[in-house]
């Protein structure tokens, strides 16, 4: 039998080999890289719905034999109100516990809806992928915000604003008759994160994404859709009535207006009983709004939400406003437009607003909003896709972004406290409400998000989306483990190179607090000395605010007071350059170059360190990686080298750039031992790169 | 040992089951979907070379234990000298034989070149893929035109003109620090059908892919290209000395714009150094081009050949030109200006003309310049992309198309004949140079070409570069055997589904010779009534000329004459419509709508049962297809099956749409038995599709 048995054993491997594709690790299989198995564990069901049997259906793909026998079911099931689960779990919620039932060891996963039972199957397949025991399995976990959702800046022609990863997954031009595979296999992979909301259409929304036909292809997304426990939302051009509906105004005051969107929401729901509701970006970068006709945002918001309140739909209502006449400092004009309308908003309305006050740059303070509209629930907006962090072949982990605007303390509360989390999942204020929004790194790109490590940001949105109080670190051990191998010797370094990704673009594109030094339009590569474009406010040199006596945007009483912004003890805090972070300091402070820092160095010796540090880093997490080769798949490393390749080349050109122009303003010799520039100033100045992508 | 074996297929049928991914079928590998097989032939190679490595790479990965022993070897060999091979196979032919080597049973595959072998590789692959048995092996084939090239009409954003399959492969922006391993499977299936050129960027050309970093990015495509025996070429933007190089003036006969261009292709030379050459579109919708500067098109192409001939590169010069300002037929002004040309072109410079003198229409006459310029090489230009024939979701099988231009008699010479197939193959005039080109129907779709079906317009015209004397029928065989399954049960319905798929869409689009009568701008769907373009030859009234009186374009001499640009004796008969042939018919002339056809039906009827019979070879094509479900894997009979309901959809309100617009102009009832459109004209005018796709 023995010479059999390895004969048996050259067959199947040859047969592997055969059959194997031969671009196997292309990526396509995400974070769900279930090990193969040649059966399945018994799965049973308390009744086949829908989403049960898309649980079902997941566990039968991944799970094997890993254990014997599993259960899905309610709460309404004897056998599981047998178990006597302490905790409430809420509509969403799971538990998971190794038991016996009638006798057999059994995996019951339990909820009391069945959403719960979905996101319990993906939870106990993490748990086993990320070398989980099979045995003694006691889970639990309920999602702490209600809605988790993904907007997608998607256009209907397939082009995807600040898309690094290909055209839209939506082929809006075969809908509704021809359902791709890439939208189910899209929507397992957000189920498997608890993401259960979509906005389909790009926050710059044409009026078309609201007519009948579109309608009917949105219908046909949400029923792929329906069974993953995901809702689908609509951006909605606010002068559609106007655009589509010829009237003569879209004023939400008006009566036709409101009846046109009332009879809109009404079509829209007969097509999509479940329909979220309508994500706005009004009166900001060029978009109609309330404002166009003299009402708040307040107003367009609630006419909009009087439109899918009796369908249980919700407004998600956009704060990132700035405007071209308004000479205020840009980070000010949200929460100076916004705060004085809080309380004013409908009880379906939520006010959606970015980590920072500015736009998704490496680093910034957490918005001012946080805290400071109590009677209104703030929904985080976060960006999954790197605009500003390298767009698609940077390695930029996010998750530290994310657990750093998270864990902000507002100082809003009495005594500590409430941190962003607490705002936005509603304990910090009460509401039942609550919501966080990632912006989608997703596209046809065969691995989904352009890169390997880009899928890790999509999967920290969604992990935090669930929990806020999950550690970076933490989701960074889940998801290489899932993505790669379990083994230490991969998880180790991988996480290693992920936790100090984002700091080192922060130190070669911006350190110190320093923000929005990007080039012009597609925001890649560096642009400090910028000063000549139509709006103040768009120009790098607008916020470096760079001369011979010093840097950085003073936002003191002094200045345009933006502190202000913040709740009094925080705000005494930031107006002294001592005891503001360092990380944030020419935020809020324009000092002098020779301004002594911390460690003893002058400002200027200090940025350098930091600019060389960043370059640094990618040095180091090259060769990190070239380390982990004979640990990855070849497809997957050499993609991976390849790109640290260009982030090196990337990371040395910001710092090169940022210094000769540095140089150039305050007439200061580099720091000993610091390499000069490789070109000069008017080098970097003369770069071009009219087909970057992403720029609309 | 029985018991183990039987054990041995239960552990490798379930490890299939186990690695099969998900999407297995998902179109990717196209016709190379070679069988399972857990070991190989022994290859022999007379020497290593990259090409010859990837021959035998490429037998490694398909051939299975199909034949004992392969060798690859050229005639310098002695065991291939042995052989007596009667045939001359040139640089790129080869023959493949059964015999014995050294006392073993081995298949030579032989050739004199190293191309020759990569050729016959796949031939042999080919050979028992689609059937053919694996003893008594006796073929042999060269190609009978020399540059068999694929255009890109890919922009440096991503964007494919008249693309309907996704972005373009080349992702500019990564390279060449990234080598996409979609560049090789893209080599892979070119290599598999002998082509042997690739135009990188649409012929609408951007000066920066002359630009340094541009020329990088497609040096690191030709490195991969290279062992696949394929050379890249670019578009020129004739303007580039100016663009780029900042001279006053891009006039072909300044010395300093010479200069430009004879530097420029010592640099991209240096770079790459089998360079193929330039593509031109010059002077026509826009492009710049030597009538900027009062020259000729032979000037201009002979500058630039001789800026690429001291690297033995060529000039493919496009003769797709028409003029905003000249009233003249433009049906008739490429020949208008190009043949008095005849012999003033470089060695070195093909002129590329597209099979007929419009736009790649459904059906079109052929081009009047095919046998017309005897002392020019004439390059066949066909759009393999199907900008008209329904783009993305129709299936057309363009295989018959193609046929027919190739076998048009062109009435050229004494007695029969030339062919267009022999006026390029340089048969009938005697040219060693000799070309063909196709526009590229390939992007980031999964499947390649968006559908499976259209990746058989792409292997077709591969099949007819290398042989144009094969029939459309033998290659739709060929295809479906590969792509689907040799079992005559799959292949007999699904060839005849594919040809009868192209004379569908001239029944419900443009019947009798109509043509040009789509939408603007995205060319879907009809717009038979639009006249009110700015330029006269954009608008469908423009070709239809359809009025109380007839319908159908006057080219004989009462008319614009354009027939007189074609051989005395082919003039003579298309003067007559009773001797023109019906499918021509409208083509060429005016006539009434009660004119007698050969049918004995009015020519209005006739038209009327044309479109019935296109909606109804849909029809039927859908039924032929639900008949194939059992033996088609799910997902590619899916997509299929919902792009046929979109076509049957798109067939009939062609159908409709035309007949409302002609009813409304000749006031004549449907014939009887013939169904009322759906609505009325006015419905038709009002649609409108913003965001279909490939609209430049």
């Amino acid at each position: 039998m023995k010479r059999a048995i390895s004969l048996c054993l050259g067959v199947a491997a040859s047969l592997l080999a055969a059959v194997a594709p031969a671009r196997a690790e292309d990526g396509y299989r995400l974070w769900l890289r279930y090990p193969a198995a040649s059966a399945s564990s018994t799965i049973e069901v308390e009744k086949s719905t829908p989403i049960i049997d898309t649980a079902a259906a997941e566990l039968r793909r991944g799970l094997g034999r890993r254990v014997a026998r599993v259960l899905l079911a309610t709460t309404a099931d004897p056998r599981v109100a047998a178990l006597r689960l302490a905790q409430p779990l809420g509509d969403e919620g799971y538990a998971i516990r190794s038991t016996q039932v009638a006798g057999q060891p059994t995996v019951v996963v339990a909820a009391e809806g069945e959403r719960g039972l979905l996101y319990g199957a993906f939870a106990l397949l993490r748990h086993l992928d990320t070398g989980g025991a099979a045995t003694a399995i006691d889970l639990h976990s309920a999602p702490r915000i209600k809605l988790r959702v993904i907007d997608h800046w998607d256009n209907l022609d397939g082009f995807v604003e600040r898309g690094y990863a290909g055209r839209s997954l939506w082929d809006w031009w075969t809908l509704p008759e021809h359902i791709d595979p890439l939208y189910l296999d899209y929507a397992r992979a957000n189920a498997s994160l608890g993401i259960n909301g979509i906005v389909l259409n790009n926050v710059n929304a044409k009026a078309d994404s609201l007519t009948a036909a579109y309608i009917a292809k949105a219908a046909a997304l949400a029923e792929v859709l329906r069974p993953y426990g995901i809702k689908v939302y609509l951006s909605a051009r606010f002068s559609a009535p106007h655009d589509l509906g010829g009237l003569a105004t879209g004023d939400p005051l008006d009566p036709a207006v409101r009846a046109w969107w009332a009879a809109k929401a009404d079509e829209i729901y007969r097509a999509i009983p479940d329909f979220g509701g309508f994500l706005v970006k009004a009166n900001s970068e060029g978009q109609p709004g309330p404002g166009d006709y003299g009402r708040t945002h307040a107003d367009g918001a609630n006419m909009l939400a009087a439109a899918v309140a009796p369908h249980g739909g919700v407004v998600m209502w956009r704060a990132f406003v700035y405007s071209e006449v308004n000479p205020e400092d840009r980070a000010k004009q949200a929460y100076s437009e916004f705060q004085p309308l809080d309380g004013k908003f409908a009880d379906n309305v939520l006010v959606q607003v970015k980590n920072g006050a500015i736009d998704f740059q490496p680093r910034e303070p957490f918005h001012p909003l946080f805290g400071a509209m109590p009677r209104t629930p703030l929904m985080l907006e976060l960006q999954i896709t790197k605009e500003y962090l390298g767009q698609g072949t940077s390695l930029a982990y996010l998750g530290p972004l994310f657990e750093e605007v998270l864990n902000a303390n507002t100082y809003r509360g009495e005594g500590s406290g409430p941190t962003v989390a607490q705002v936005i999942d509603g304990s910090a204020e009460g509401h039942e409400l609550t919501g966080i929004a990632g912006v989608a790194n997703v596209g046809r790109s065969r691995d989904w998000s352009g890169s390997t490590f880009n899928q890790a940001n999509w999967y920290a949105f969604g992990r935090l989306a669930w929990d806020p109080g999950l550690s970076a670190e933490a989701i960074a051990r889940e998801w290489a483990a899932q993505t790669f191998s379990p083994d230490p010797r991969v998880v180790d370094p991988v996480v290693r190179i992920m936790m100090g990704s984002r700091e080192a673009v922060v130190d070669y594109t911006g350190p110190l607090g320093l923000a929005h030094q990007m080039a012009t339009g597609h925001h890649y590569g560096p642009g400090p000395w910028i000063a000549d474009l139509a709006r103040p406010e768009w120009n790098p040199a607008y916020y470096n605010r760079a001369d011979a006596g010093g840097i950085g945007f003073d936002r003191t009483k002094a200045g345009s007071d933006a502190i202000g912004q913040y709740a009094p003890e925080l705000a005494r805090l930031l107006a002294d350059p001592r005891t503001t972070p360092e990380s944030e300091l020419l935020w809020f402070h324009h000092l002098a170059w020779d301004f002594r820092m911390a460690s003893g160095r002058t400002l200027w010796e200090e940025l350098v360190a930091h600019y060389d540090a960043g370059v640094a880093s990618v040095v180091d997490m090259r060769r990190a990686w070239d380390a982990l080769r004979p640990q990855i798949d070849a497809e997957r490393w050499q993609k991976t080298a390849d790109f640290l390749a260009i982030e090196e080349r990337d990371a040395r050109w910001w710092r090169d750039a940022s210094l000769a122009y540095w140089m150039s303003v305050n007439g200061l010799p580099l720091p000993a031992g610091a390499a000069p520039p490789a070109h000069d100033l008017a080098w970097y100045k003369a770069q071009s790169y009219p087909y970057a992508p992403g720029n609309p």
